[in-house]
C-alpha cells in the first residue's frame, strides 16, 4: 500500500508513439493510442465488474464471462459480492446494444480509463465495451504487490472493420466444441469474422431439410446440425464475431453431386472425396441449377442471419465444361467468348438469387469479371494486386494473400503483408482514397487438407494473434522483435480458454515415441517445421476411404521453430558483435553441442516407431549441422579460415536440410550456413 | 508384412509369475495371468471390434468408445466398415448384460486372447468386457510395422470387488465435467467405485426437492442439480463404475445447519463454512431430526441407484453435545455412558431408515460399536487394525488408510499399503478365511480443502493408477520399479482422456511467473514436492468469503517429482558401483550444476511475483545444497574427507530444505545428504 501512496506522489505519465509500445505491456493486438501512467490497480478477490449503460444482455453475459477468465486467469474465486457503480473496481459504460444482428459499420471503438483506485471502460456499443474487456484481461500481470493492472489510458478503435478467419470444416472436419474454443482465442485478439468453409469437394458439412441428400450422401456422417449452427452463431455474436457461410460453387462442389448428381456437368455417380485433377463442376447451363440454387440458398440465407453470403466461386476447372459439347454450345449460342464467360454468366445468375434472399454475394477473386455487379464483394487469395483491382472497379474487396496459416510461414511473413501495401506493380497503396475505402480489411485462412481436429489450433495458434494485430492495429506497428515477444506472452495465455496449442505438443511427441520419454526426441522436433507451402507430399486417399492419417513429426512440429529463431538472433548477434559476445558464443555452443550429441540417443527411439522411421536421416543431419557450426565456431575464434572443400561439404547438408524430407525441414540450417560461410575469410 | 511371417515361423511362449510384468508391456493395473507370445497383430485403419454375445446396449457404447479411443491413441481415422464376427479384427463375447443396477458380486472376468491374424474378448458379463477394452487400449504400442498389439493370452479378473475413489466434492466444488474426465480414468486402470462425498461442513452440493434450502443455503449456489446426478450416474454405469453417495452426519454438518438450523444440537444461525474448533454436530436427541432424515434419505436413496449409501459418521465433535444439558440429560435418561453411546444410538436409528429405503448403510470406522447392526458396511480410515477389528466383529470392510491422496505421499508409499497385510499389531492377516472375506477392497480418498478443478486432476493422477493395481491385482505384484516404469506411460495416456495432470503444469507455471519463460522455475519447481500429510499451513477463510486461492508453488508443484526420484535412484547406483560408475557421476555432477547455477536466473523472476516471493530460500537453498553436492564429489573423486564442520554447515541446510516452507519440501536435500556423509570416511 505503501509503494501504491508512493508511485501514486511521483505519478507521471509516458507517451509512445503506437509504433513503439513498451515491453512490460503485452497488449496484443496494440491499441490505437496508449499512454501509461506509474502506479497500478491491484486485481484481487474483491474484484467486481458493473455495466451501467445501455442494459444489454449480450454484455452482461460478456462481463459474466470476463470475470470467469479473471478467476482462470489468476486462480482465484473472485468473492462476488454485489456491487453497484459507486463501489465496482471496473465500470463499464456502452451507450447502446449495437444491433441485432452485428454488422460491418458498427462502432467497435472503446477507451478505457485505469487509475489506482478504479477502471472504467467506455464504448458506443456492447461490441466496443467487449473488446475493452479483452484488453483489460491481457493487462493483468502478478506483480510484487499483487495481481494488477497498470495506471494507463486508452483509446482505441480498429483500422480494418473486417478482421477474419476462414476455418475449412470441408477438408477435415472440424467440430462444434474445436470451433468454439477458436472463437475464444478469436475474441482474445479483437477478430470478428468467422468464414466458415463449409462445403467442398471433400465433403458438404451442413445439414439441409430441403435437400437432405447434401449432408447425408455428401459427409460421411459428419456434418452441423441446423440446431447445432443456431448455437454457434449465438456462441460467436456474443463474442462480436460475425459468422459468414461460403457454400463453394460452381467448382469444389463434389460432395454435392453425391446426393444430387444432376447438377454436374458431366453424368455421372459421384462421391464426396479428392479426385486428382478431376474436380467437379455445376452445370450453369440448365435452369434446374438455379431452382436447386435458388430453394437451397433460400434455406441457408434463413439458416445464417449475417448479411454477407459466400458463393466461393474459385478454381473453376475447364475439364468438364470443355467436355461437354452442349455447355460449349450453350456458350456459343449466348455470345460467349469462353469458360470465363460462363463462369461470370453463372455468377449472375446467382447474384440475383443471393440477392433476392437478402444477402450481399460474396466470392474469391476469380469472380471478378466485367459483367460482375458491382455489390458483389471479392475476396482475394491470388494477390494484392487483385485486391486493388477488384477496388479499382468498384467493388468491396478484402485480402487473404497472405495470410494462408496452411502454408506454414513464419508469423513475420503474415505479419508484413498489409491490405494497403505499394507492390512492386502497384497494389493498394496506389488507388484513391476513395477506391482505398473499399478495403475492408483480410481474413486468415485455415485450409484443412492437412489439419484434424487436435493439430489446427496449433496452426492456427499463436500466428493468427499477429495476423489480427495487423488488421486492428495502426499501420506503422510493425516491429518483429515487439510482435514475437508479445506473440509468446499471448499464445500461453490462450491455454486458459481451452486452445491446446502448447499443451499438446508434449502429447503428440509421446504418441510418436510410444514412451513418455521424449527428451530426444524433442531436442529434434523443436529445430524442424512443416514444409512450406504446397509442397506436403502425402496422396489423398480416395475415396470412400476415410483421411489419412495425419500423425506424424510433421504434424507435431510447430509451424514456426522458436526455438530456432532465437538460435538465428543469437548468431546475428554474434556476428554483430563482431564475434566478440562471448556469452552468445556459449549459448550458440551449448546448442550446438545439445544437437550434435542428441543424435546417438534418438536413433534407437526413431527404430522402434514406424512414425518416426522417416525421420531418421533429419537427426543425422542434424547432428552433422551441429557438428559443422563448431567446426566453424573454432575456426572463428583462431580466426583459422577452413579449406572450401570443407565448407563445400558442409552445405551440401545444408541443402539437403532444407528441402522437404518426411515434410519437414532442419530450420537451424540456415543460421549455421552462416557459421560455415563465415570459416572462408579471416575477421 | 515378411517380418510377421518370420515373427509367426519363431513363434513361441514366454511365461511368467505375475510378480514379474515383462518390460514390454504397459499394463496397468498387471493382469492375474499373462502369456506373452512373439509376432503382433497390426491395428491400422481397417480396425474393426464387433460383439458376437449377448445384446447389450451398455456394451455397444463401450464398444463404440473403445473405438473412438483407438482413433484418439493413434491419430488415425478408422474407416468404420461394417463388420461381423468372422472378419472383425476384434470379437468380443459377453455372455450376458450384468445387472441393471450393477453389484458388487458381480463377475469382472474375462480374457483375452490375441493372435497375429485376430483378437477375441470373452467375458461372463458386459463389465468384464469393458475392462478387458481397457487392457486392449494398454497393449497397442506404434512398432516399426505399425501400431499393433502383441500376440498374447490374457486372463484377468480383480483380487477385490471394490476398488474405489472418493472425490470431495463439498470442501471444494468439483464440476461435473472434472467429476466425467475422472471417470473416465477410473475406468482406464480399472476401477469400480465412485465415492462421492457430498456434504460437509463448507457445502451441501445436491438439489433437494424436500429440503431445498440444503442446497440455496448451503452450496454458495455450487451443486449439482437432480437431472445432472442421474445423467452422471448413468455415465459411470456405462463405465462399469459404481456412485456411492455419502452425506456426513451427524458431525461435518455445518452446511445442512444454513438451511435447518433446527437440526443443529446448539441453537443458533450457520452459515456453511469451515469454522476452526466449532463443527457443528446434529442432534441426535429429538425426533425432528430422524423425520428429516427419513424424507431426506427416502429422496436421495431414489436418485442414487447404488445398493449403499454413505452416512459419513465420522469425526464426530464432542463440544456441541457437551455443551447443550438437554442432551446430556438425555444420555443420562437412556442408560448411556457418553458420547459415543450417544452416537451409535443416532447410527442404528439411521440405519433403520436407510434400510427402510432400500439401502445398505456404510460408514467411516468411527461408528463401529458393539450396537451397530453388522449390516453396516464399514470403511476404515484410521489404520489397518480397525479394518481388520470391523471384520473380526463381522462388518463388510474397506481399507482407505494409506490411501489419501491428499497427504501428498509417493506412489510407492500407497502402492506398499496392501488391505490383507500383517501389521505389528495384527492387521487383516492375522484373520480366519472367514472373516478375511469380508474385506471387500479399498478406497483411494481425494479430500479437497487443497484442490480445485484445476489442480485436482494433478493429485489424483498418476499415483491413483498405483493404488489401482493394488486393488485389482495379485498381492505379489509389488516391485516399484516395475510399478514407476508402468506409472508414467500409464500417466501421459491418461491425457488422451482429457485429464490434464501433465498438460496443466507449464500453464500453471507460467501464471505464477506471468511470462512464457519458465525455464528456470521449473527447474526448482521440478525438484520440490508440496508438504506431506496435515501440514499445510493457509488459514481457511471465514464464511462467507470464498476459497484461499490455491495458485501458489504449492499448488502447480506435483505431488511426487520424478526428477527427483530419478536423481536419487543415480545417487544410490553410484554408491552401489563402489562410486566407479562414471556415467552415473556425470550424471549427477551435470544436475547439481545445474541446480546450482539456476538461482541466479531464477531470482528475478521470484522477486517480480507475490505468487513466487516466498520461494526464494528453496532457490537459494537449492543452490547451496547442489554447491555442497558437488564439493562432496569432488572429495570422493580424490578420496579426500572433508572435515566434521563442514558437513554439519552442509547438513544443515539438508535439514531446513525438508521442513516446509511455502508449503514446500526440496526433495533432493536427502539423496544431497548422502553425498554429503559420504565425505566422512574414505572409501
Amino acid at each position: 500500500m505503501r509503494t501504491l501512496q508512493f508511485l501514486l506522489i511521483v505519478f507521471f505519465f509516458s507517451f509512445f508513439s503506437m509504433a513503439q509500445i513498451p515491453s512490460s505491456l503485452n497488449l496484443m493486438p496494440v491499441p490505437a493510442k496508449v499512454q501509461v501512467g506509474a502506479g497500478q490497480l491491484v486485481v484481487d478477490q474483491a474484484f467486481t465488474a458493473v455495466s451501467t449503460g445501455h442494459r444489454d444482455d449480450r454484455l452482461e453475459r460478456g462481463i459474466s464471462r470476463f470475470l470467469d477468465q479473471v478467476s482462470r486467469q489468476t486462480g482465484m474465486t473472485l468473492n462476488g459480492q454485489p456491487a453497484d457503480a459507486s463501489n465496482a473496481t471496473l465500470v463499464i459504460h456502452a451507450e447502446n446494444a449495437g444491433r441485432k444482428v452485428q454488422e460491418l459499420d458498427e462502432d467497435e471503438s472503446y477507451a478505457l480509463e485505469i487509475t489506482p483506485s478504479r477502471a472504467t471502460l467506455t464504448a458506443a456499443t456492447a461490441l466496443g465495451a467487449l473488446y475493452g474487456l479483452q484488453t483489460f484481461l491481457q493487462l493483468i500481470e502478478p506483480t510484487p504487490a499483487g495481481f494488477a493492472v497498470p495506471v494507463i489510458t486508452i483509446q482505441d478503435r480498429p483500422r480494418f472493420a473486417w478482421r477474419g478467419l476462414l476455418i475449412d470444416a470441408s477438408r477435415h472436419f472440424i467440430p462444434i466444441e474445436v470451433l468454439k474454443r477458436n472463437l475464444d482465442g478469436m475474441a482474445a485478439v479483437k477478430m470478428n469474422v468467422l468464414h466458415w468453409h463449409l462445403s467442398d469437394d471433400e465433403g458438404f458439412r451442413v445439414e439441409s431439410k430441403r435437400f437432405p441428400k447434401l449432408h447425408e450422401l455428401g459427409s460421411e456422417g459428419q456434418y452441423y446440425t441446423q440446431a447445432e449452427i443456431r448455437d454457434f452463431v449465438a456462441y460467436a455474436r456474443d463474442r462480436g464475431i460475425r459468422v459468414v457461410p461460403e457454400f463453394d460453387m460452381p467448382g469444389h462442389s463434389r460432395s454435392w453431386m453425391a446426393g444430387y448428381p444432376e447438377l454436374a456437368s458431366v453424368p455421372g455417380s459421384y462421391r464426396a472425396g479428392r479426385i486428382a485433377d478431376a474436380d467437379t463442376v455445376m452445370d450453369p447451363t440448365r435452369d434446374g441449377t438455379y431452382k436447386f440454387l435458388d430453394k437451397f440458398v433460400g434455406e441457408m440465407a434463413a439458416l445464417f442471419p449475417d448479411a454477407y453470403f459466400h458463393i466461393g466461386g474459385d478454381e473453376v476447372n475447364n475439364k468438364p465444361w470443355d467436355s461437354n459439347p452442349k455447355i460449349q454450345e450453350f456458350i456459343r449460342a449466348h455470345g460467349m467468348k469462353n469458360n470465363r464467360d460462363l463462369q461470370a454468366y453463372f455468377n449472375q445468375r446467382l447474384q440475383k438469387i443471393v440477392q433476392k434472399h437478402g444477402k450481399i454475394m460474396m466470392g474469391w477473386d476469380e469472380v471478378l469479371h466485367p459483367d460482375l455487379p458491382k455489390t458483389v464483394l471479392v475476396e482475394s487469395w491470388r494477390g494484392q494486386d487483385s485486391l486493388a483491382e477488384a477496388a479499382k472497379q468498384g467493388h468491396l474487396g478484402l485480402l487473404s494473400y497472405g495470410y494462408y496459416l496452411d502454408l506454414m510461414w513464419p508469423a513475420a511473413r503474415h505479419y508484413a503483408v498489409d491490405p494497403m501495401a505499394m507492390t512492386t506493380t502497384g497494389g493498394a497503396a496506389a488507388l484513391t482514397a476513395e477506391e482505398k475505402k473499399r478495403i475492408l480489411g483480410g481474413e486468415a485462412c485455415m485450409w484443412s487438407e492437412f489439419v484434424t481436429p487436435e493439430t489446427i489450433d496449433s496452426r492456427i495458434w499463436p500466428r493468427l494473434a499477429a495476423i489480427a494485430e495487423r488488421l486492428w492495429s495502426p499501420q506503422e506497428v510493425r516491429d518483429n522483435q515487439s510482435m514475437y515477444r508479445r506473440l509468446e506472452e499471448v499464445s500461453w495465455r490462450l491455454g486458459w480458454l481451452g486452445l491446446n496449442h502448447e499443451s499438446n505438443y508434449p502429447l503428440l511427441l509421446q504418441r510418436l515415441a510410444g514412451s513418455h520419454d521424449i527428451g530426444a526426441l524433442r531436442v529434434l522436433a523443436d529445430v524442424v517445421e512443416p514444409t512450406k507451402d504446397y509442397t506436403r507430399t502425402e496422396v489423398f486417399p480416395q475415396p470412400p476411404v476415410k483421411s489419412t492419417p495425419l500423425n506424424r513429426m510433421a504434424d507435431a512440429a510447430r509451424p514456426e521453430s522458436t526455438v530456432t529463431r532465437q538460435f538465428s538472433e543469437l548468431v546475428d548477434g554474434y556476428f554483430q558483435s563482431d564475434y566478440k559476445d562471448s556469452a552468445a558464443e556459449a549459448q550458440i555452443r551449448a546448442s550446438l553441442v545439445n544437437w550434435r550429441d542428441n543424435d546417438v540417443n534418438l536413433q534407437p527411439v526413431l527404430d522402434r516407431s514406424f512414425l518416426l522411421t522417416e525421420d531418421k536421416p533429419l537427426s543425422t543431419d542434424l547432428a552433422a549441422l551441429a557438428a559443422a557450426g563448431l567446426e566453424a565456431l573454432d575456426s572463428i575464434d583462431k580466426n583459422q579460415p577452413l579449406p572450401d572443400a570443407w565448407r563445400a561439404a558442409q552445405l551440401a547438408v545444408v541443402d539437403r536440410s532444407m528441402k522437404p524430407r518426411a515434410n519437414l525441414l532442419v530450420m537451424v540450417a540456415p543460421p549455421i550456413q552462416k557459421l560455415i560461410a563465415a570459416t572462408a575469410a579471416s575477421h
